[in-house]
C-alpha cells in the first residue's frame, strides 16, 4: 500500500486539495492514495499550493509528469517558490476518450477541447480529424463545457469518469498515441504525513556554477555510490537569462547514509541544495 | 552579424516558414536572422517542420526556450521526429504588452487570451486582474481575436507590433514578471545554409542506459576537455514511460578536434547519438 496512514479508516477524513473540476484525473490521483479524503476541487495548480501552506488543505495532490508529454513546468516552478514538501507521490494510468453530447458522430466534429498536456498526447489522433484543437484549463473542465455549451460539433478530450459525470457519450476510447500513458501526481503537505513505508526516493533542486563540467561534478557523488539518478529536470532560473535550477530524483531516502553523503558533496559543488521531499516511490 | 549568406541582398529571398498569424515574436525572430526573405506564417510549429522537410519553405525558424518559461517541448520533440537540420539560432527581447480595443479601460478587463508560454510569462501581473486567462495558439493570433470578436472586456497578451498591425490600444506594457525576457528560436533548414561565421555550438540528443551513473559517464567526456554544456534538457522517450531522452547545447563546432573526441566517447556510453545541428551561437 502507498497511502498515507493519515488516511486510514480509523482517522478523519484528510481535506485534499486538487486542481481541476469533478471527475480530472487528479481526482483519481486523490482517491488511489488517501484511502479517505475530503476532497477540494480548485481552479489552478497554483492555489492548491496556497491552500496546503496556509493549511486550508491538509494534503494537495498536484500533477508532476505524464509519460508521454513530458514534466508539468508549472509544477516544478511551485515547488521552489512554495514552503511545502513532497510527502508522496502516485502514478496513475490515463485512457483519454473523446467525448461529445450524444447524437454527434465522428465526422461531425470541428473542434477539440482540453488541456494542452491531454491535447498533445493525442496530437496523432487529433491529426485525422477535421477539427480545431482548442486548449482549456482542465480535461474535466472541457467535458463539463461541452455539456453546458451543447454545440453538437464540439467535443472534449477527458476521461470517462467525466463523460459519464456530464452526460456525454463516447465517440473513440484510448486514444493517446502512446497505449502506455501514465501520470505522476506528487502529494505535498506543509509538514511530513505518516508514511506506511520508509522513504526510498528523494527529490532534490540545485544551482550550478556555470563553468565547465560543473553539473558533472555535482552528478559525482551519486555516481560512485551506484545511486541511481530516477530523472534530471533543468527548469530556466527566471530573473537570470540562460541560467537553471536541476530538479534531481534519486532512488534512496535522504536519510539513507550513501545518500547523505552524496546529498553533502554535492553541497560543496552546488550553488544550493534543496530536499524537495523523501518518501516511498509508487507501487502499484 | 549572424544571419546565413542565403538572405544577402545579393541572392533571392528565401522563403522561411513561422508559426504564427503576421506580427508573432515569430515573424520579428525571422527578421532579425535574415536580411531578406519572403515569410511564410503557418498555423502550428509542425507545419513549419514539414514544409522544411518536404522543401515548401527552404528553412524555418521554431521556438525553442523562453528565459523565463522554459523550453518549448513541442519544438523538441519535432527536432527528433523530423529529418531536418538546427543550421543557426537567433534570439530576441520579448515585452509583452496588454492590448484590448480602443476605449476599454484595464478595470474592464474580464477575459485575458495569449499563448499559454506568454500568460505564465505575465502570472504575477494577470494575477492582479479580475478576469478569467483564456490560452490560444499564438499571441499575435490573441491579439487578432480580440480586434475581430469586438468585445470589449477581452484584451490579449502580445507585442507591441500585434496591436498595431490589429488596431489595438496599449493598456499596460512589459508585463512580463521578469524584465529581461528572451526567447530563443531555431533556425532550421533540410540541408546546411553557407554561415557568415564558423559554427561555435552544437545540440546533440542522446539515450542513456537506465544503470546507476549513467548520465554522469556520458558527460565525462565533455568535462574532461573542458567543453562548456549550455543546456541539458530531458524529455519522454513517449513509448517507453519513465524513460527518457537527453538533448545537450555545447559551445564548440562538432569538428573541433576536442568537441568530435568527446562526442566519440559519448557513443561508447550512450544507447544513441544524434547530431541535430552545428551552427554559430547568436550573438546580439
Amino acid at each position: 500500500m502507498n497511502g498515507a496512514e493519515a488516511s486510514s479508516p480509523q482517522g478523519p477524513a484528510l481535506r485534499v486539495a486538487f486542481q481541476g473540476e469533478p471527475g480530472a484525473y487528479s481526482e483519481d490521483a486523490v482517491r488511489r492514495f488517501f484511502r479517505r479524503s475530503d476532497v477540494r476541487p480548485l481552479p489552478t495548480v497554483r492555489r492548491v499550493f496556497e491552500a496546503v501552506e496556509t493549511g486550508a488543505a491538509g494534503s494537495g495532490v498536484v500533477p508532476l509528469e505524464n509519460s508521454q508529454a513530458g514534466s508539468i513546468n508549472e509544477t516544478y516552478d511551485l515547488l521552489v517558490r512554495h514552503g511545502v514538501r513532497i510527502v508522496g507521490e502516485v502514478v496513475i494510468r490515463v485512457d483519454h476518450a473523446l467525448l461529445a453530447l450524444p447524437g454527434t458522430r465522428l465526422g461531425d466534429v470541428r473542434r477539440v477541447l482540453s488541456h494542452p498536456q491531454a491535447l498533445a498526447q493525442c496530437d496523432e489522433f487529433l491529426a485525422t480529424l477535421d477539427a480545431e484543437v482548442v486548449p482549456v484549463y482542465d480535461t474535466a473542465g472541457a467535458a463539463k463545457l461541452v455539456a453546458e455549451q451543447g454545440v453538437p460539433e464540439q467535443a472534449a478530450v477527458a476521461g470517462r469518469r467525466a463523460g459519464e459525470l456530464y452526460g456525454l457519450h463516447v465517440l473513440a476510447e484510448g486514444i493517446q498515441t502512446f497505449p502506455d500513458n501514465f501520470t505522476k501526481f506528487a502529494v505535498i503537505a506543509a509538514t511530513g504525513l505518516p508514511a506506511s513505508r520508509p522513504a526510498d526516493k528523494t527529490s532534490i533542486v540545485f544551482g550550478t556554477a556555470n563553468v565547465p563540467g560543473a553539473l558533472h561534478r555535482c552528478l559525482g557523488g551519486f555516481a560512485e555510490r551506484g545511486i541511481n539518478l530516477l530523472k534530471i529536470e533543468s527548469r530556466p532560473e527566471g530573473g537570470r537569462p540562460w541560467r537553471y535550477r536541476f530538479y534531481l530524483d534519486f532512488e534512496a531516502g535522504a536519510d539513507d547514509p550513501a545518500a547523505a553523503a552524496a546529498l553533502d558533496e554535492l553541497s560543496s559543488h552546488a550553488s544550493y541544495v534543496r530536499v524537495l521531499g523523501s518518501y516511498p516511490a509508487w507501487r502499484d
